[in-house]
């Protein structure tokens, strides 16, 4: 089964993905999580009853994109409340509806999302865009304060691929098109976009272009923000259309500006995202390294002096042996050491995995054959899965993530896990901390962390203060605040500190031109004015 | 000889390039001239004398950078006067001094720029930076209405190698620093940068950054915007420094917010740069296609499926007939069709080159062997130094560039063709335009097209009739007004219209922060507001 062929997943609220595919736990891994003092949650509170929005609020958005597109029911707003970050399904679970829209509108064009910013601003309600509903950092939990209400403008009825330009090879698509509807319309041309992050499933085209995303492909495909080559924002003082052309020297790139807004300057309605030909060929294989340090040398070497696989990825020795790709054997132990693994996709693939492995094989890796390659390859978008059920045992499981240049990495990776074990263990629950690699450029890399631990009484408390502690641990030591999770609202001490206060003034500048009366995503990404 | 070889030019002021290599028209080339109606022009009139700037001023600077640092007199001032386009060369001829600056200061560190730009700003005066000076689009000609005198700041001094990182490959370089230095640092540590403008004998490494600059090898390095990953820029209200990762996913990447800002925010003092291991092996080769679809078509599977050459450039059949690249045979005629050059430099270059081979021949591409590639290779950086002779001669010889995506790049050429012949002929002064692609990506190329024909009595309105026609068809048949030689003033207008009303506001906003009192290169990128 390849990429296109997965369907769109419609996830249940509060938790993870498909809800047909409920993963559940093995003996071994809840006999570690009863070691580590994990004691069952209460089952979560029942979906609330919200308020009823006014009526005046509904007529006027009603009279913009028809009343069956303006949804006011408790269930609808539940669902659009907030995103999937384990302090997101801790709220969930405690019935916290502090953060529910007060009504959920679905504009069918650009030009109805452009009426309704203007009519939002005019009417002093604040809008939170929303598409797949995938954040993890709070992006889709505005600052309510000094605003009469919430309205989230959910992009699911812009879902169309507008034109493919086989020629150039371009898609002008859609940003509430999901990734699994995108891929099965262009492989029907014979094309991918080779986007396929964690998120994949659930998540969307204007998501990945707000918040600057980047897939498990990265390394054969670059990032989303490498795909773009020309976008269409809505703002509330109006449309801007960017990219004539692949690159230019005329000025700033300013669909730069725009990928990675997260919604803080208007709703991106489209982009024009560079395509390929699907590949022909797969292969995926693993190979074993000694210690981090030897496979975090030839993952190096690959991403500078090449040929680069189309998925490139190596876990540390603790992320090995918890081998969390692989539910069916999680906490089972792995082949130990570090295991990495190399994905071909294309065609004529043949030489170019011979050549990676003629680098790895001089840098001292081990061939594990297919069978690793391919059990992660059909366990890739599983992982997140895993949260639900952890939680429930009273587990606390979460990621984090940063990026670095190559010679930053090893000081990187120690100071953030060293401040992990420290803030969690002062708190009496000493965590599991695992890291993997999984994007690689030629001159850095990124850090994926994840960290398992039992709960306290307060686990949202608990988690914050060691997330706290791992964001000033990247910060001293010279990491970006994130490499593929954007901003939101969780990251934007770590992102103010990191930019500096002038520059942070650069973008509310950029926000009072295009949303004067902040309506957009208030308290996401840029921090108000002083 | 190679790139890292070449001495740093200092240009005389009004001619382009080393004074020592002046280049003489071929007796062919005299004849074409005279056939097009061209007849030898005057002598350029003496280096004005300048009036002496503002005591007060001279000593206020000179407090900051040392009184042997602000240079007050007409010789130097007058070297620092515009750049290098047509119509720049033509003023230089008739001796008007409008821009000149009333004084050149020369700072020696970061602090000294940012201390002079806040002190500039406190006096009321213009800044223009000032690096390589070889601008071709009006970048050093700022509005000076409303300020009491311009000082150009030039960053001659800061031209050091700060640090060179050999495990993540990058280099940290002052903005001062001119291109074959850089190379010639770089080289000595075996390494490259690998950015090979035409300007690149006299061109500085902040004049990449602060254009979007592209250079030749582009098909095998990158343009410079790609090879950035950190930056450091002095504003009037402060320091800004960018780049704790090769990519992030924190927030829009302001990184390309300053590169290509033209110095209109402030001035970047340095960047650090991706660098990499230098070619051992390099050879230049010469292709034939029997028309330019043909070539187009060649070029763009290359630089679609692959595996593309370092250099990869494609003339169309006029320029091949010219045969610019070369100008001992300077309309001599060529091979017929179009030419096209494939470099490859690297290491292991034998199966790259192979697979090439294979493309372009079965798109029809007929080998040429390594003589024109060799010869376009020696010649590469000779065809400005044709610029000055030729007007000498009476003949008006201009360039300009453009990029699209590769759908529109047929009717994009065509337009302006078209628009070029049209306003030229209609002025009794019938052109030969030449066009060539030299910068290819996925989903598109650029467009350089050079023009020739009889200087009118007054050439720079004729070139400005012309470049306006041009420009004209360059937005109605969607390219970019400027894929490499960036916006001045000369492309204001085009710029303004490309990116449209609420862009260029959002531009304003950023500047208003950054530089409240307009001192930075006014008039240049962006409009005051209205």
């Amino acid at each position: 089964m390849s990429e296109s062929d997965l369907p769109v997943v419609r996830m249940a609220h509060g938790r993870w993905g498909d809800p047909a595919r409920e993963t559940h736990l093995p003996a071994a891994a809840l006999d570690a999580l009863r070691h580590l003092g994990a004691r069952p949650m209460p089952p979560a509170a029942p979906a609330p009853e919200l308020p009823a929005p006014a009526d005046a609020l509904v007529t006027a958005l009603a009279a913009i994109v028809g009343a069956a597109q303006v949804k006011t029911d408790s269930e609808t707003r539940w669902r659009h409340t907030r995103g999937y970050s384990t302090p997101d399904l801790l709220r969930d679970r405690a019935g916290d509806t502090t953060d529910a829209p007060d009504l959920v509108v679905l504009p069918g064009s650009h030009d109805e999302v452009q009426a309704l910013l203007t009519a939002c601003t005019e009417l002093g309600v604040a809008v939170v865009p929303y598409a797949g509903g995938t954040s993890v950092v709070g992006g889709l939990a505005p600052d309510r304060q000094g605003y009469d209400a919430v309205v989230a403008v959910d992009l699911a009825r812009l879902d169309q691929v507008i034109e493919v330009d086989e020629i150039s090879r371009t898609a002008t698509l859609q940003a509430g098109l999901r990734g699994p509807a995108a891929e099965a319309e262009l492989a029907a041309r014979g094309f991918t976009l080779g986007h396929f992050p964690q998120s994949y499933e659930g998540a969307s085209i204007g998501g990945y272009a707000a918040t600057r995303s980047s897939g498990q492909s990265s390394a054969g495909f670059g990032r989303f923000d490498q795909m773009v080559v020309g976008l269409t924002v809505a703002t509330p003082r109006g449309t801007i259309q960017l990219g004539r052309a692949p690159h230019s020297a005329a000025g700033p790139d300013l669909r730069q500006l725009f990928l990675g807004s997260e919604g803080a300057f208007g709703i991106l309605t489209s982009v024009v995202v560079r395509i390929r030909p699907r590949a022909t060929e797969r292969v995926f294989e693993g190979w074993r390294f000694p210690t981090f340090e030897t496979g975090l040398d030839a993952v190096r070497r690959l991403a500078q002096d090449g040929p680069l696989p189309t998925v490139l990825r190596l876990s540390d020795e603790a992320e090995t042996a918890i081998n969390l790709a692989d539910p069916d054997v999680l906490g089972s132990g792995g082949p130990g050491g570090c295991v990495a693994i190399c994905g071909f996709e294309g065609s004529r693939i043949g030489t170019r995995r011979a050549e990676v492995a003629e680098v790895l094989q001089a840098a001292g890796g081990e061939p594990l054959g297919e069978g690793p390659g391919e059990t992660w390859r059909r366990g890739r978008y599983n992982a997140p899965y895993l949260r639900d059920p952890l939680l429930d045992e009273g587990a606390l499981v979460e990621t984090l993530e940063t990026a670095g240049f190559w010679s930053a990495l090893p000081g990187l990776k120690a100071a953030v896990t060293e401040a992990l074990v420290k803030a969690l263990s002062d708190q009496g629950t000493p965590p599991v901390v695992l890291c993997h690699i999984s994007h690689v450029y030629e001159t850095g890399a990124s850090l994926y962390f994840t960290v398992l631990c039992a709960q306290t009484e307060d686990p949202i408390a608990q988690w914050a203060r060691a997330k706290q502690a791992a964001c000033d641990a990247i910060g001293r030591t010279g990491g970006t605040i994130t490499h593929h999770h954007a901003v939101g609202t969780d990251h934007r001490p770590g992102y103010e500190a990191e930019i500096g206060p002038l520059a942070i003034e650069v973008l509310q500048a950029v926000k009072s031109v295009l949303d004067p009366a902040r309506t957009m995503n208030p308290g996401i990404l840029i921090p108000p004015p002083s």
